[in-house]
């Protein structure tokens, strides 16, 4: 069926919109949809429509289509940072809606390069999935979470046998009443892992239902946890931990941020570390979360994951009347395989940068680009810190001129 | 000059990257810092650089642009809602590289409609900003904080001077030790207001520096709380706390999940809030973040504000046989106008929603986009509820079938 | 009946534990059930029942009485403070089972006389109480929290008939779907005022329920939040939120501490700020608890209420060479009037203060006693950080003398 | 000296208050501060200077003594409960000044009893400790981490040789920039064990310091967390993680709270439940602490860390018409020898419970009193619900005869 006849098959109330596809390719479906949406809402979808791929290639990816949305994107770079699993400096790129965020990313990585490159390591690597059972009482609990202890490698099997690459690191069990979390934490190499962990979770959960009294309830408890702003996550970490530092000398920091390391420094105490102290916060920052959302749109991460790579903490010190300062991401979850990573542009994207696909050794790759964004961050740190703070002095400049 | 120079005058250190604008139109600029980025990179942006609109249209968004990302965007509903700013049913499109999202949240749509339509309602309205001033100690902390319960009028005066639109709600200090931080709220009508209510704050801090002891340290003190996952934002709000409920009849239930109302408030209990409460969260959801997330890059709104959209509680219980499900989202911060609305692809979606632009009374197209968005959220959370309750079903069954 | 009479009778079947003193006055109801206690555990309660005071004036505050818990008791100061409710210094009897507390509270004491006294403020004062109300959905809810805004003076009018002191200051309302949470914030004077605050509420939620739909579910909601580790205490307070600080002079923390300035600011940020944040707490102080338990117990404050008294933040920065230290206690409920207050050793505690009863103006003394006790947990927090500081010198030294 | 002679020498300005033990013993010198502080606060002591054991005893308890704060004790029980270090029912006694708070959780046992018992399992022990580091930066940190993973053995063994008694479980390292924390895990036995764990940490950081580039700053770096309100705790426990729970029959809830189990159950899921996740908590109860801190005050426990104790989540689910609850502490510090245990009062009431001293085997005295305080708790708390249910009944019954 060619868009007209899909279009009124669709008014006709012959087809559902989500059935396009099984009578026409996929870009004639988007068309068709995109016609439907534009008369019922009486406007146009003409940009939407113009996406640079096959709609084909995003099928893994959408179901009713009508087309894509572009975000700007532009690059920051060359990261100097001397990582784990990065050396030398790469271009990353950032798409983002945000005027300024890249120029204020931008300057934060030349401070870093002036100042002769950061350091970054990936500390802690794990994905993890946390289903719920149902057991009769708290008896049954401690029987579960025993019987979970003695056979951590029995779930293993289990769960491995579901995966080529992924590996179970550890299972925590936490009660709660008659409720048993399981957390299953896995590595999985280069995937961002979400997929292959609840896979290799739900085979693992047949063997405890088949040993213990334990009933599943949910296959994601919560304790996991995804997508969501918990203290589990920045506490033990959910994907990758990872830390990325600098020492800037004095007269760098004045030259790029027009004021000193003591102002960064009281900003990033007042601000970064008692603000967020008093705001109950998981997140003792600036502003991670626009370089980590700007990267992850970029490079094909999950969006909704940019929660949990909000849960970080900086720190800004006077060393020797030099600045040191330090990113903490407790639960960045990037890949370099698999989800949006295979679309167009987000391909493009990875290859810039010099991480798409497996790494060599497996897990390489996305290790290297979790340096990266993070360096990034706290180029991004940096920079609005030292912007916070060079307004103060400007006010307080302008109180002495008077 | 054309690409080929910019090109040259970069390797030649002439020019760096951010400045080719001024010397060619924004495409040229940016084709040029493709090529580049491709030489450093051996690797393609073609796709990339295949972007639907002008680069100069994109140039309040991004610096050193160098293309755009696509996301691929599907639709959902019709979005049965009776809201307190939107009424009947629109499209809602959604922009996300998660497969299997969109049909997910579209089929807790349907179960919607077929129910009867949801209700939604935005409970609360304040964009914040949060500046933190150093006073000599806690003497002085007290005397601000007496002046600023006095003088509200004033700080009202000077932030309202600054925008046209904004008004000042409220001004709540805190205190700690030497710092204080004074959160200002306002309506900030159909924009998200980030930039407005930064600005505006800004002018009254102005005035707190000239009447008080207090010395502005930092325009954000943290307890704004923005892009950061904290308390006072799912306690207090931050932009838009917005509630959506539906009642759907339990023949519905069966009918849409193939599980009962039973299966999904106990999954709901177990995971979502016993779960969260275990997990340390302050997100007692499912998957809140993955619909907000899609919604956001679909309409232009700031896509690291999903942390603050995480924020929130779904409750589900059985009433009278059927089952009632709830989501109340604490910081729902989007905008119809200004910052990413205007982009292309954007505006269109914008369009496709019905809430383009400036609403009439102010506000109430922002009002209807959280009221839409909120109820599309609440239609995901059923729909994975309904998925995880009826797995485990599924595997009851087996096993009285063995 | 005389103590022989009731064992019997008890252990015939006759009495109940908790029926006694309606046959004997309360020292003797007291000695049977300690008699038979004893008898049941084969062991003796000799000290128990060797308590200095009538059981008779206990009454108010226990049931089942077999006689008194014996808390040492100790002292520190002078506490050299000056404060909004309070000047001089006084000694604060500190009740406490853990060695080395007072002594190194005192110690924390004694430095700040020697710089000179701390500063104290109360920030702010209201006594809570959330009730949480059904409702049918959020169109009710939305209603209802509608009509909350706009008749606060007759919720006030209601409240305020049930008591001769209290005073409702304000009444915040929370909506979570068909739940409708309002907290009330009572200025109580002297009292710590929870009941106070709890039966004004009653009060005022007879209004709300024959005013609007919403229905009365539980007197409490959670959201006041009595004795449990809530955010929302430690944002917006109850109780009173205090602040004390203090500037040492180098030499007297090096004659006092061991250490230097450097160290125990660095010590507080590490340990109190960026661990805190690690830990995902609420409580950035070192052991702020143990000075607000050991006076509560001495004061008759109520001694579960230590909970909210941990919700504090500790500051220490260098300036000018010197130290400033602060404490700020968000949510510390102390009275002078009521509960354990009346109780003998607990009425001479306060005595010994000065801060026995209702003050003048009223609220003056649970003012003066908030300032007393937060400024002695300065203290307390002085001696620990120079003493986890100066261990680290010490280790230090030993290192460059090898 | 005699007491006047004391007196004398501190007005003279011959000796300080903390002196007085060297010239007298400890109840001479115990009066001699009573002396002077009656003297200077123009009151009296008298009943504080009643206590009913030698002054000497409380030596390793308290210094600057003056007496001891007396807390009426009342008992509550049988407590029925099934654990695993418990069986049968022992009464205990609870200290308090709150009136009315041991008739309720007596009420509460008393639905246990009529229920035929409550179970009770501990879950987890471990005490914690928790260092902060100072590193260079993230490569050292990155080394030291590695460098603990491969020789937890080593500090095992350090650690170890300090004690008699216990065991370290495990070590956690968690890392911020350039701070690295240590969570070191001990079976402490009987004892609560902060000092044995504080001890055995220290002997295990000087193998750190002298292995791997780490200095230490601090031997608590807040990651313990001792006596702070920290989600470390409520999600990984600290000291025992203990549940209790009980299915009620129908008929037994309306006998002993008059009203029925769906309203408890409701309650709960709104107060407990919904009411604490929008206050931000990590408590997810009604008054936990209440009982805890009673329960602490009477058996000599560490009564600031009734801040721990309120890290709980009781739940309440109708089940088969029956209701079923639960309560989970996750960090309950509890122990039967050292610290306050000794004292007189406190051993007669350990005796009382018949868990005093070391248990046989090992940490089974400590598991029995967790045990039962946790089950007190679950009765308190349903004593609470029940009476907060039955009082909307009771409005709602009112309601209905309009």
């Amino acid at each position: 069926m060619d868009t007209d006849a899909l279009v009124d098959a669709v008014e006709d109330g012959e087809l559902r919109l989500h059935e396009l596809e099984r009578h026409a390719d996929a870009d004639t479906a988007t068309a068709a949809r995109r016609e439907i949406l534009s008369a019922d809402a009486g406007s146009d979808l003409e940009t939407i429509g113009r996406y640079s791929f096959d709609a084909a290639a995003a099928e893994p990816n959408i179901e009713n289509m009508v087309g894509a949305a572009q975000i700007p994107m532009g690059i920051v770079g060359p990261i100097a940072v001397d990582g784990g699993a990065t050396a030398g400096g790469v271009y990353l790129p950032l798409a983002t809606t945000e005027g300024a965020l890249v120029a204020s990313v931008n300057r934060g990585c030349a401070s870093i390069r002036a100042a002769g490159g950061a350091t970054a390591r990936v500390l802690k690597s794990a994905m993890t999935r946390a289903p719920v059972f149902r057991v009769a009482g708290v008896a049954e609990a401690s029987e579960t979470v025993g019987w979970i202890r003695e056979n951590v490698d029995r779930l293993a099997e289990a769960a491995e046998s579901t995966t080529n690459h992924g590996e179970l690191l550890d299972v925590t069990p936490y009660v709660v009443g008659d409720n048993v979390f399981l957390r299953f934490g896995y590595d999985t190499k280069d995937a961002m892992g979400m997929n292959m962990a609840t896979i290799a979770t739900e085979a693992a959960c047949e063997v405890v239902e088949s040993e213990t009294p334990a009933e599943l309830v949910a296959l994601s408890g919560n304790l996991c946890s995804d997508k969501k702003p918990a203290a589990i996550n920045s506490i033990e970490g959910r994907g990758r931990t990872v830390s990325a530092d600098v020492s800037i000398p004095r007269e760098i920091v004045e030259e790029y941020f027009g004021t000193t390391p003591e102002a960064i420094a009281e900003a990033n105490t007042r601000k970064n570390l008692v603000g967020s102290a008093k705001a109950g916060s998981l997140g003792f920052n600036a502003h991670v979360a626009n370089t980590v959302a700007a990267a992850f749109l970029a490079t094909g991460q999950d969006i909704a994951q940019v929660v949990e790579g909000s849960n970080a903490i900086t720190t800004a010190d006077v060393r020797d009347g030099d600045l040191y300062a330090s990113l903490t991401i407790a639960s960045l979850e990037v890949g370099t395989v698999g989800g949006g990573t295979k679309l167009p542009t987000q391909r493009e994207a990875l290859d810039a940068v010099g991480v798409r696909g497996g790494g060599d050794p497996p897990g390489s790759n996305a290790d290297a680009l979790a340096e990266i964004v993070t360096t990034a961050a706290l180029a991004g740190e940096l920079s609005l810190l030292g912007a916070l703070a060079s307004n103060h002095l400007a006010s307080a400049h302008e109180e002495l001129g008077r």
